[in-house]
């Protein structure tokens, strides 16, 4: 479903079937929604996602689909966890892969760092750029690359993590910035809405990791977010969402800064499809509108072409 | 870009680069203008898209962010094409993916036979049914399954083909109806824009290999492309878009209709993501809304939950 929830909903979702829960669950602001539902259907499990009753039509259809229930809650996010966490207190068969099941949906997150090492021939990279939103993650990326290097399967030192958040919801880059490891909650307003976690629950162990690497933790506005969607189409022909936009603008601001040495083996975490978040695009090029005649387009593009 | 546009193009723009051509061109109704874009920012390319101005935003979104120079025609396909179709006579350098490098755009399609026959253990399935527009897809997967069969790198019998097309658009179908291989045009009016194409060059051929190989050529209307979307989506998790609904719904027919064995190995050719005709699934399910508590959520579930 075009999202690296798609991971975290797998493992879950297996450990939901090998500990006998019967029903699939989640709380999401959309692409884990997106997740469960197309997770639930393939395997045959009846599910249920809880959103807020405010998410964008089209995150609801590609939710709709699947033929799961849409509860759709009169609240914000935090309404929706609530009620997740009391209804998976009284419902004992249900999964909520990211509250009850929590333990496994994180650890989902390593298989990003095992298949970053599989595609490098078993060794690790030198810097990982990758998003923060609550920092489960950014963590467990580190994670994954620890133990497959403690296990042997990888060979290499642990990578440089770099963390990306948006201006407008950037708790970490700020406690990061302050050289403190507490992340003051703050109220989100920027256009990376998958990113936008206010209190992040892991910030603090993004920024220990951060640390111990030799990393960093930096924040980007909404302007260089839609420049880096930009930035990475134009370059390689993959069309990013807002939070891979974040994380293209924080690589370009750690080269500018030079921060980065030229050398560097360096992967970038992207975690979304652009066709998800298609109105960050809007206005940021130009359309010709032609006559359908040969001359009209020699106009157009006099010199050009 | 999520369509199997993607393989055409991929073949298509290898060989303009072979050929030594500069630029990279196409006409197009979306899919092909998102496929052209990308893999010319890939390469490193310059490239120009023409398009209907009347397309839908989220296609000139999901294009202009490659770095393209969209060119938007005052006209109908016809005039678009007619148009490419003059402009590649006057530029030399430009491969028109679907106009000067169509045999190799073409040829593209047999990938997905050879990616068929690898995903079975390098054997041909029983049937495969794929959808129809121009019937160059079609062909060309039989074309690739022959192929390979005749340099032994696939073993079985060349598949049963059924083709799928839309009530609104079936000249294929129509002629197959009416034991015909003259397809006559017709005005397309039907959801499965991607399918649209009134008049195919290469429906003879469709019928021809329909008939060689024990299939058929059937056609749905919309209603059953929409449930078709939702079948898919509900029993695999895949959501595909309007032109896979079409395929799908195909399918539940000729197996309504006991023309499949219950044993044969049928593969459903699914060439396009839902994410990109989301128009097709709206008010296609219920969507709950209830206030955040605990019995606001049994009273609506009540007895289900």
């Amino acid at each position: 479903t075009h999202s690296f929830k798609d991971r975290v909903v797998s493992v879950a979702s297996a450990c939901a079937r090998d500990l006998g829960f019967e029903v699939l669950a989640c709380a999401s602001t959309g692409n884990l929604a997106n997740a469960v539902a197309a997770q639930a259907a393939a395997l045959g499990m009846q599910s249920f996602v809880f959103i807020p009753s405010d998410l964008e039509e089209q995150k609801i259809l590609a939710t709709g689909v699947y033929g799961t229930n849409v509860v759709a809650v009169n609240g914000n996010y935090d309404d929706v966890n609530r009620l997740c966490t009391e209804l998976s207190g009284e419902h004992e068969s249900w999964a909520f892969v990211n509250v009850n099941l929590r333990p496994y949906y994180a650890e989902g997150s390593k298989t990003l760092a095992y298949e970053i090492g599989e595609q490098l021939g078993w060794t690790t990279p030198d810097r990982v750029v990758a998003p923060i939103a609550s920092g489960s993650l950014f963590t467990k990326i580190g994670k994954g690359f620890r133990e497959f290097r403690e296990l042997g399967l990888l060979t290499g030192e642990q990578p440089t993590m770099s963390g990306a958040q948006a201006v407008g919801c950037s708790p970490v880059a700020q406690a990061w910035e302050a050289g403190t490891d507490v992340c003051r909650p703050v109220k989100p307003d920027t256009i990376a809405k998958s990113l936008a976690i206010g209190n992040p629950a892991d910030g603090p162990y993004a920024i220990d990791l951060a640390k111990a690497t030799g990393g960093s933790i930096e924040a980007v506005t909404d302007d260089e977010i839609r420049a880096g969607i930009r930035l990475l189409a134009e370059t390689t022909g993959i069309f990013t969402g807002t939070a891979g936009g974040t994380t293209t603008a924080t690589l370009a601001k750690l080269a500018e800064q030079g921060a980065i040495d030229p050398d560097e083996r360096v992967v970038l975490v992207i975690t979304g499809d652009g066709l998800k978040t298609l109105d960050a695009v809007r206005g940021s090029f130009e359309t010709h509108v032609i006559e359908p005649s040969y001359s009209a387009f020699e106009r157009e593009f006099a010199g050009v072409a």
